[in-house]
């Protein structure tokens, strides 16, 4: 049996590295990189904006995959620049100085998200008025960006550090615009969660699946979301691109409750 | 005759910040900011990666050039950061906090860089192999990055955080995508100049043009190059949005020169 690959997976604690280790725990040999301690794999302490106190983390790993961040798209521009912008260009330096093949960056709908929030026929998904939908969706595609939020610059700032990156350094960098992966795994509370929803079990797959492209898979951005009836996201290119093949899939009802977030 | 436009150049003691002075001197109250002092017009001697020392300078201000930042495609990350990302989200925000209408954003070529370097048609014009070249180009418009270095990637992080301050604070930002301004203003060196050249006068027209745009502009990005014989830059774009029409182009002669720079 061939060795396992070794995945180094920054924000291992947050809840995505928790559905790695839980579903993927098995497949690789799995390392972490978190500011807090985790016990279930080999992990490094440090915080990402240190590029020494990460470093040493990457030596010997076969694909890095970036979670580590401030995970709020609420996230002031401090915060935002030190985990998401100077953490960002830390981890793909380390890994170009390690010599890793890939990094599998989580990046964001947030990239794009002024589109449902201020743009029929997205907006109407996100909003509930589902008599106002007229079928086929024309499919949000990766190209144009539209930030909703320095949470959302700060992912489109990864993305571009990715293409320089893979272009300069020919590292493959492979950008998941995630959508929206909750605890409990229950997208019925609200419509934006209906569109936007990513299952624990389509999280695991979408990045098993980026690990384990060809490496003629240079450089991409594909969306990530599961097969939901409302989804306004185009996910057939990431089906081409990558071979997901979502499993869940949200439908179109919900009650909204007392506690639904807002998307932003 | 109504009052002039206030406009704040930021950088105005560079390349770009002299041609404004010397030509659009009369035609707007302009006033200046950057590190060293400007003697021509009022200005305030500050570093835009301290927020608290310029947000002085944009008060009562109608409109903002932001030229400020490490001008170099080869500038090390550190200074990238501080000047042309953190400096570009204090500009950014100095103009929201102060109410200022607009910011045109100096961006660059080097946002896309990686086509011509890598790509044909266009790296066959960069590399001067003329007799390849079939007409006409596929002109390089603004949707898809490929960014060449920290500072192209630093333009691409200024763009997304323009779009947002836009959709967010209803902020008007023309992102201009700024080619070659030389000096001396001669393109006749090297094969991307006879590209990438953006006279003096040109770049005078396109600013003004930014400046005065309705404000139904709300946000858009533009290439900025003269009428270039080998141009492989879209400017019919920025001719339908702005109104800018190039006075100059640079012909297919040159003589390499043993100081040409190269492109990045």
């Amino acid at each position: 049996m061939a060795d396992k690959k070794r995945v180094l997976v920054t924000g291992m604690a947050g809840q995505i590295g928790g559905i790695i280790r839980r579903q993927l725990g098995d497949r690789y040999a799995l390392s972490g990189l978190d500011r807090v301690q985790v016990d279930d794999v080999p992990s490094t302490v440090a915080d990402i904006s240190n590029y020494d106190g990460i470093r040493p983390a990457f030596e010997g790993v076969d694909v890095v995959v970036h979670l580590g961040a401030d995970p709020s798209p609420r996230g002031p521009w401090e915060s935002i620049l030190d985990n998401n912008i100077i953490g960002t260009r830390n981890v793909f330096e380390a890994a170009r100085d390690a010599g890793v093949k890939r990094v599998v960056f989580a990046s964001s709908n947030h990239v794009v998200g002024y589109y449902p929030l201020k743009q029929d026929p997205y907006k109407a998904a996100y909003d509930g008025r589902l008599s106002e939908i007229r079928r086929p969706f024309p499919a949000l595609t990766t190209e144009l960006i539209r930030p909703d939020s320095y949470y959302g610059v700060s992912k489109a700032f990864g993305e571009a550090l990715g293409s320089y990156f893979h272009d300069a350094h020919g590292l493959s960098v492979i950008c998941l615009r995630i959508g929206w992966v909750m605890t409990p795994d229950d997208p019925t509370f609200s419509p934006p969660s209906l569109s936007l929803w990513l299952s624990h079990r389509d999280a695991a797959q979408l990045i098993q699946k980026s690990i384990d492209a060809p490496s003629s898979v240079g450089f991409t951005v594909v969306n990530g979301e599961s097969d939901n009836a409302l989804s306004i996201w185009d996910i057939e290119t990431t089906g081409n691109v990558l071979g997901y093949q979502p499993q869940d899939g949200a439908g179109e009802d919900w009650t909204p409750r007392d506690d639904s977030p807002s998307i932003i």
